[in-house]
């Protein structure tokens, strides 16, 4: 079986690098070009690249997937700051390019979607659900992102399954114990030398509860994401948004 | 809305009373009757009983739920003890009365249910999985018998999946250090003083692990498990085996 | 070897029959007495109790150990309330008894008062520390008593040895996030159906952290505690604040 | 005031170029020569060093500490392979040079050591303990040297309060499911790609657990365990055997 051609676009990056390792590591992709800033899309082409995994800038990125889609050559994204108005953009390209395939995934660590993904289904069986996430305390932003996402599930799931709210009897409270309110579901945040980035969902009934916990240690977690998308991309056009798509849990 | 009218047989049993006061504490349901060692299953038909909870011996269920069957009652059944044998008489009962369900369940906890079905979902995804299950010091049997279907289901997963063994270089080890393989599934049963029952699913990849735990801490977590049944039963004719295909999942 | 004579007053509340059975359980010890609600204190030297374990009142704990200690009758005390002032009476009364102790302790699960002595000791060698408690909820207070108090000793030790402030880049927060502060230690609340009481006190340095939890599964968890005050109390004279004097600790 | 002179021997190492890192990074100490294989002894009296930090092998570290020994050079070693004839060796230098001090640590995490202690001091209080270790798929031998270490002080613990055997009602095991036996204690070994270092001591009695987990994520662990003894080893003449004796902990 011939192997599929890879492109890495962003290759000089943190991510980027660790992408360029992964393909050469896997038995069925081969490199066939790495682009970094300042190099010629045309490389592109001249490799001839069936995929171009893109991790580099929101101000590039749209750029890079028009070269990419008017080539035929799929994309597998990983650069943020996807609005409507670009994603539109992006969806006229794949229009008029109807067997071309693109992956953008916000997270593309594998156990992150799948945390969200089981919180979000188990959410409706139990009246309690509380976040607890822990990183670093370089970490600017509290919420993590990830965190906020999964709470603003949770919500979204329970709402539609007409979940009761949340029993919590607190009458006297000190400011901030009860965590953060996204949605109606407390999110705490913890932050402690030595840790990377972690998350915990905490689903509780009656007589039992049930924890999905998430460990990342090292961007390296990225890697199985980002090969398993290649690996999709090719036989699923049109726009893909979420890794979760692409790992057949339904 | 008239409630559902549900009768419990083996009202007299642990889980059998705490299925009892459930169903008297829920809105939308009515308990019609309450049947122990002995009584009458007429009782049933002249209280008007739209679905029976039965929760008895193995040597008692197949004649209630023949008596069920026969008079259009739905069973909801946490007794255990089914062999394809028994499965086929339950089954000649059910083609005779097609509007007619029964759901049995191995186990009503949801969060058990969802704890193996998130470890089946997950296990393709990582190179690594294992089970820890702990449990109080008076249990007999090591690993649960959760924990090795646990297990089971998880090598399933992966050899459908054609994922590679897991990797263990150990070389030198004591004896048992590596837990219980089950069908290449290392399997650690833990036996402390003050605890109940809990289980653990480790799942690791490059850079991440994800960990599914449950904790069991009272049979009163069964108690959602079986009203969501006596819901789902009156609508689903047949037999169901396993409550998972009553969480809407897929 | 006689067995210790071993009186349970407020024998009738939840703790006290518990602590009767543990009492009545303990090859080295002979309950010879049970006072409840009304029951004369005479009681006590009648039927030459050596040890009173007191569980009651605020408004009846000081008039039942005057009695004990003027009697001789060494005291395990659970009862709660105490004061300056009132710790200074009972003083008095201790001084006059040379030879008779009372053991105060605000918390007999050994766990507990284990998990703040680790905390303390543990806190001056990392960079950063914060408590998680959790417990079911219905409970009114957040953060729990226990957790405020394991982060003042936190706090208090961290202080003693010249610690620096925490590291906290948190720049952009949602209100509450980062938990409640207490003394320079975020404390974090989450209520979750199907828990009972627990807390976990995290510590990190570079490249590693240490995790104390203690998990409260029934108030059989003071026993322990309760028989070891029992035992140790006949040979330590005077008033004992805290049940870790009496852990050999140091 | 003016700062400690600190020597690295074995600058070259993974620990020991990390080691050089750490002590250029501290302000109260000052890196005045790093040794790498070959390199000359003298240069530490040459460089006036007041302390050395000797990371190299079992078969160089016995000649450097003669040498730094006979110069009132201190020691913080970090080598391993001390037997009782090695350190006798060892403990003559020192006899001849009353105040000068050598620190032999087989640990310097003083997650791990604090780990060890806690469980150590832990054990007899409760019914049951146990011990899981989990570490990457590389690691050769199971269970780790760490966790073998902590199972055997657990029951050197226990056999010393006259604590009673472990309760285990297991009368139906597959092969290893209740781990290896270590004096008693059972040990778990998991081995999860993603993991690095990770240890967790269990304890339970009646209604209650504590657990105690170590997670070493990097070994910079080792730097804070390393600047201390560097700190403390000026002042303890002699030889000090496990970073524990300077944690202050009784």
């Amino acid at each position: 079986m011939s192997k599929l051609r890879v492109a890495v676009i962003g290759a000089g990056g943190r991510i980027g690098s660790e992408a360029v390792r992964a393909v050469q590591a896997a038995d069925d992709l081969e490199l066939v070009a790495t682009l970094g800033r300042g190099d010629r899309l045309e490389t592109l082409t001249e490799a001839g690249a069936q995929v171009a995994v893109e991790l580099t800038h929101p101000d590039a990125v749209l750029g890079n997937l028009e070269f990419c889609v008017r080539n035929g050559i799929h994309g597998v994204v990983g650069t943020t700051g996807w609005s409507e108005e670009r994603l539109a953009r992006l969806g006229e390209w794949l229009d008029a390019a109807p067997s071309t395939g693109v992956l953008i995934a916000p997270n593309f660590s594998i156990g992150a979607v799948l945390t969200m993904r089981f919180a979000q289904q188990a959410a409706r069986f139990f009246e309690s659900v509380e976040v607890i996430e822990l990183h670093h305390p370089n970490k600017a932003d509290a919420p993590s992102g990830t965190a906020t996402r999964t709470a603003q599930l949770i919500a979204a799931a329970r709402q539609q399954a007409g979940s009761a709210p949340q029993p919590d009897a607190t009458s006297t409270a000190l400011d901030g114990a009860r965590g953060a309110d996204v949605d109606g579901v407390p999110v705490h945040s913890v932050r402690l030398r030595g840790l990377l980035a972690h998350q915990e969902v905490l689903l509780g009934g009656a007589g039992e509860t049930l924890t999905i916990r998430h460990d990342s240690l090292h961007h390296s977690s990225f890697m199985p994401g980002i090969l398993l998308g290649v690996r999709r991309v090719v036989t699923t056009p049109g726009l893909t948004f979420g890794l979760e798509h692409f790992l057949d849990l339904d």
